[in-house]
């Protein structure tokens, strides 16, 4: 194998594919990119088995060559290196060549690297055929299908499947849940009615397929029973899913709520900053207390003192109520709603409670609250 | 003690202050910054013995008010916490009120703190008048002394004198030297023949001032036996000196050298950083060889392959010599120096070189090379 290559456009490729490296990996050959040019182009894929991306680097793109100089062929190098190499060289183009099956050299007029090379005989044989269940998602409606309840899975390996998120196409609703029994967050969208598939996907996973789909427009999504493949413009990524059975989360929301307060988003979130700086001992935990005369979040600490912050303008509908919560939890769901103001509902002190967006009905954050005494 | 201030100076003064107050601290009391309110201002103190800042916000500036409301007193408070409030308070002023001796409130409209606090007579006695010699020194001179040379003391406190900038004034020269025994970097300049003195002030407190300097147009330095004292406008820093004999550093610079190079330091550090990508086993180790007919930095690995780049444009003097070397080191020499064209001096392959800026006789940089066999 032998190219020449805008050095920008091979850099492009190396990131996006080298997001699939992990940096400790089982098995040693996964530590490198794999190389191939075919007649298509320069395909470069990496992988950690969970996850793979395979993107395409095409000859011309816009008119303009991008590969010249060619001859077809395939290798294996360090992922870490190439990508290091790829971004320090300076020049528009650079070469690079493999010289036996265990050397490739890769420079530019002033530079010269020669580096230990694999066969690509030894790279795993990976599947990156869609099959199973298709779906075409537009960006915004993955990313907000991602955005709105990645945050919530457990990042934790005991109970595995509370680290995806779980997909539910049916009745032509896709709902999104993520859960780390502490908190839930849940988004639906409209889909096909004739779609029809459940899926654990790991939350990280879409994470970093919402973010490979920054600049295109839509994705291709297909599962089959062990794996999600997603097709964004000329990247694939395959992402292996959580066996296990998800847990009903359908009777987590509460139907009847007695406290109904409305704040504003951004003025909840700045005043539980504040009070967090005194929540030292327990770490994170503050309480918000509600009457129809005042809402007040505060923080107490037998060692430094205490805060209490008065948020100013709100709608409280109820009896008086004092619950305790996780802030980072409360601030999590308040952001991912990305609204200006936001809907809480209380069913009493240790009950999990509602935040909603006052104006879509298709997300909803649920948080349970901990108990201070 | 009551004020109520403009909350963006009280936030300046508490974080020039807190910057003395470490993480760790031997005695409790640290932890605390000190406040007090006199006929002259705001005083707010932090220290960690060996560095303590003592800044002051002025009850008007530039016509303006900043503190209004006050009585008179003091009181000591956890540095860490009232830099968070006064950060994350929305407020334009704060109110600050010692109630008793043990809990102050610091509050706005909306936000109320009560904190802990310590009587102000806790805090330990800190010398801060400046006596012994006194020097005023150019904020650009200070810069100089400190950017050409802090990088080269130690950070280990195995030789705790290898720590220091050692500071030499003698005969109208302030010399300042650095090294950690295996580079040696040297800055001279030029002050009032009668001034003598010399004294270990420990490198990162040099930082520290130098920091602290921004927006300033001097510094009045003065030294006693066992303390430096800093006055930058409304602050005052006062460093320990560090015990001890400094190495005689004198002979270290060669007299007579052999090869010369001289190279545009831009490309000659990027040159460098890209041939480390290789040096994998013997960390940041490369080799330059040098000859009339050119100029390369190779770094190799059996590990993982070799790079080799050439210096297109350079001037060279001597017969052939390869030197192996802490790419670190000499990147951070080379930038020091901040030219355009840098020359290297050698004596050859083990002995220590120079490196200097061409049109700047002030400054000198020596390395010591590695050996590689």
């Amino acid at each position: 194998m032998r190219f020449t290559i805008k050095r920008e456009e091979f850099l492009k490729g190396l990131l996006v594919a080298g997001r699939a490296v992990g940096s400790k990996t089982a098995n040693p050959v996964l530590a490198n990119i794999k190389l191939e040019l075919n007649e298509n182009g320069l395909f470069i894929t990496g992988s950690n088995y969970d996850l793979t991306i395979k993107t395409q680097v095409p000859y011309r793109f816009n008119g303009v060559e991008i590969i010249r100089n060619f001859k077809e062929g395939g290798t294996l190098i360090n992922a870490k290196l190439i990508i290091e190499i790829a971004r320090k060289m300076e020049s528009e183009e650079i070469s690079l060549d493999v010289i036996d099956s265990t050397i490739a050299t890769v420079s530019d007029n002033r530079s010269e690297y020669k580096l230990n090379c694999v066969r690509p005989e030894e790279y795993p044989d990976l599947d990156l055929d869609p099959t199973g269940t298709q779906l075409t998602l537009a960006k915004s409606t993955f990313d907000a299908l991602v955005s709105q309840t990645a945050f919530a899975a457990s990042t934790k390996e005991q109970r595995p499947v509370l680290t995806a998120i779980n997909l539910e196409a049916n009745n032509g609703l896709l709902t999104a849940t993520a859960t780390d029994s502490a908190r839930m967050a849940r988004k639906e969208v409209v889909i096909d009615p004739n779609v029809h598939f459940v899926a654990n996907v790991p939350a990280k996973m879409m994470v970093e397929v919402d973010h490979l789909l920054e600049g295109l427009d839509s994705v291709d999504v297909s599962f089959s029973d062990k794996k999600a493949l997603f097709l964004l413009g000329r990247t694939v990524v395959a992402s292996r899913l959580i066996a296990g059975e998800y847990p009903n989360t359908k009777n987590i929301v509460p139907r009847v709520t007695n406290y109904h307060l409305e704040v504003n988003a951004n003025d909840f979130i700045k005043a539980i900053d504040r009070a967090n700086i005194l929540s030292v001992e327990r770490e994170n935990v503050v309480d918000l207390s509600m009457s129809e005369d005042g809402i007040e979040i505060s923080a107490k600490s037998q060692q430094v003192g205490s805060a209490t912050e008065k948020i100013d303008v709100f709608k409280f509908v109820g009896q008086e109520l004092k619950v305790s919560f996780n802030s980072e939890f409360v601030v999590a769901a308040v952001k991912a709603l990305s609204c200006e103001d936001v809907k809480f509902e209380f069913v009493g002190e240790m009950k999990p409670f509602v935040i909603r967006n006052i104006s879509d009905d298709s997300v909803i954050q649920i948080v349970t609250p901990v108990r201070t005494y």
